[in-house]
């Protein structure tokens, strides 16, 4: 793809009542939805008529049983993708699957499957975050330091790509007809690590695509280097232009030195996009969805979950970013409070402007139409991003205002697809197909 | 349903090229077939028309790389019954899943998933068996004895099973209309076991029928409690009316032991049909699936892979039980050689009509369509058996053979449905809803 064919790259966010956890008293529809399998294949239907590149699914897999909320994990997001898959075409399914509670084996040869029933449309997001409810539900271990989460990662993954092309019919060499198939198209891998011991081959061949696409959401050092590595599709807090170069740089840095072309990975951070017939409508619209009745009590909302004291709070004095850097004692992870950091490391906010800035720590966007989707493209434009991973404040209100609304403005403007192309997801993002490395390709079969 | 009610149950395996494995060379199609998902939604759809209860995949996560034979698994059984679900109605699915290299909690997320997307269609056929090639592809560790094997498949499973149940949106009391939903509908299940540590709930609600239906194909002495215990549908090796009546009896004296009605479990034993324009031909067909040119070739075939020496061999002189009693010195697994075990057991019969008797340890049954017709309705008449699972030699002829011949006759003799109804599995098999236990039902939620 050449640089003036460029196109928005766009994602969509399809959990149960949409990404706001405060939302969904101003969503259409019943309880019932989130473990409805028609409705996630109305929200794919709306995604698929949007263009849009794939449909997303965060997990974790645990039950929060919050009263004030609504579950926002339920149905497993593979048998999920592979059911909308079977039913909707062209539209990629961005799977979240853990690294530490899956062995190599078995995850391989899920996501291949899928990769092949659905056509090469398969997108691993792979985390490996640890959380105490999710642990509690695998046994009865202590968390392991992020040190060694991060270096089972990166084995667990050095694993799985072995095996995504560890049967590869197109090696079949001469088939005698008295003869099914030529075995020594699969070879063994014979994996012998720190946390892993796998022999192979995968019993599922390489895919359309060779293998899935690889996202990551990680916002750390550890994240970043895990990024740089084999991240094809970024998924990340990008709240300003600065923000967002410096976020490039970083992964680009790191990426050049271990010697990987780094366009081949593509930056879809988050966004929330409150679309409405006026800005005033949308600022209304936006206390709504988060779940308050008005300015000030947004800005209350905002010195509450940030930890600052109601008393002495000026929501018109400026901001300092070092007030908001994560640290050991606060409760959010690492990714999320960053994104708010690199914004006032970068530009001078008060509490006021900062609060319209993100939603549920990502980009928010507000306004009419027009006004969002120019929004969208201004960061695209110039390439700080690829694109975004758009997270509907609810659904599926919010998708179907964003495909009837801004979708035809954006394609109206020539920056975004009215038809797909492509074959694979790897072909229509202009990433690479993966090869074998050499000595794989020349190894013996075990049996 | 009332005993008149009675019909036949008829599942269908879909596995590659068919069941037999020197059979491929009979089939049509090509060696591309095995990893196309659109091959296996004609042999689901063929299914379908012939209005089985389920497609049946069995499972083993290694590729074993015979040159002289083909792939028998490969696509991930819940990715691709998810994918055939999603396409196919009515039809049940059955899964093949290990008990040993799965976690509960990912296991019930899983088939709980499927069970909802597809409308209370599952069956979890739950092996726990290991295997060298298996286990190699899991980790280092040498494989555990049977014994502990066999515990914690138990364990494994009792969790599992109150993992599925753990979340059921009919608890829910009044919620108000500030609250999406009542938590208290899910509880923690605080297991802490042996072998297990899960605290739940599960994130997946409880699917249409409850939970999947469970079926078990262990043979051996620790298989037969499991089954008494767990199973709904025993897949098994039958190859007589005697040698059923006395597997059904060890069953249900089991059963009863342990409190449990009998006429909860239903005996669907694999069968291999071939199916012909007359016997003489039928003949002639089974020698070629069987990858031989003659009764000769057969029988020495037959020596061969039970050890026999061929130069003492006389085909016409009658066989000893004894002689091929599994023992731990034979390759075979137990459940697998235990069919020709009982069926000589209770009748005396030289090779040569040993060989017309099974195939794949299978009850083999051959002849034209109103042969094989009558030979299926014969053990299921009396209620030696509740129905079959066909195990056609190849796929997709022998399929099409089945659907096209000998369907039309069992539907003519008023012994199998013309159409599908029940709305879920356990209403067509006529099996009992799951219920929570009662100290489940009142468990206050963790948070």
């Amino acid at each position: 793809m050449t640089r003036t064919d460029r196109q928005l790259n766009l994602n969509i966010g399809i959990n149960t009542t949409g990404y706001l956890f405060n939302a969904w008293r101003e969503r259409s529809g019943t309880r019932h939805d989130i473990i409805d399998p028609e409705y996630y294949l109305r929200l794919a239907r709306l995604a698929h008529r949007g263009r849009f590149d794939a449909v997303f699914l965060s997990d974790h897999p645990a039950l929060i049983t919050d009263p004030t909320t609504r579950p926002f994990h339920t149905l497993d997001p593979l048998i999920l993708l592979t059911y909308l898959a079977a039913q909707v075409p062209d539209i990629g399914l961005v799977a979240t699957l853990s690294s530490t509670y899956n062995s190599p084996y078995n995850f391989a040869r899920r996501t291949q499957s899928l990769d092949i029933t659905s056509g090469g449309r398969l997108i691993v997001n792979i985390v490996s975050s640890f959380n105490p409810n999710v642990a509690a539900n695998f046994g009865a271990d202590p968390l392991p330091p992020r040190e060694v989460r991060y270096a089972r990662a990166e084995e667990f993954l050095d694993v799985v790509k072995q095996l995504w092309l560890s049967w590869d019919p197109a090696r079949e060499g001469e088939v005698p007809s008295d003869r099914f198939w030529d075995p020594s198209s699969a070879h063994t891998i014979d994996h012998r690590g720190e946390h892993f011991s796998v022999r192979g081959p995968l019993n599922v061949p390489v895919s359309p695509q060779g293998y899935p696409v690889i996202a990551q959401a990680g916002g750390s050092d550890r994240g970043l280097d895990f990024a740089a590595r084999h991240g094809e599709i970024i998924y990340c807090n990008i709240l300003s232009r600065p923000a967002g170069q410096a976020f490039r740089k970083k992964l680009t840095d790191r990426a050049a030195r271990i010697g990987r072309d780094p366009s081949t990975i593509l930056l879809v951070p988050g966004l929330v996009p409150i679309v409405a017939e006026s800005r005033e409508a949308a600022l209304r619209r936006h206390e709504a969805v988060q779940g308050v009745a008005n300015e000030d009590e947004l800005l209350a909302q905002f010195a509450h979950e940030n930890g600052i004291d109601p008393a002495g709070f000026d929501p018109d004095a400026p901001l300092d970013a070092e007030r908001f850097r994560p640290d050991q004692n606060r409760i959010l992870a690492v990714g999320f409070t960053q994104g708010l950091v690199d914004l006032l490391t970068h530009e001078t906010l008060t509490a006021r402007q900062a609060v319209r800035r993100s939603a549920g720590n990502h980009r928010l966007v507000l306004g009419t139409p027009e006004e969002v989707a120019d929004q969208i493209i201004d960061l695209w434009a110039d390439g700080t991003v690829d694109g975004y991973t758009i997270q509907p404040p609810t659904a599926p209100d919010d998708i179907e205002i964003f495909v009837e609304k801004v979708i035809p403005i954006l394609q109206d403007r020539g920056v975004f697809r009215r038809d797909y192309a492509g074959d694979t997801l790897r072909q229509r993002y202009g990433l690479p197909y993966p090869v074998p490395a050499p000595e794989q390709a020349v190894k013996v079969p075990a049996e």
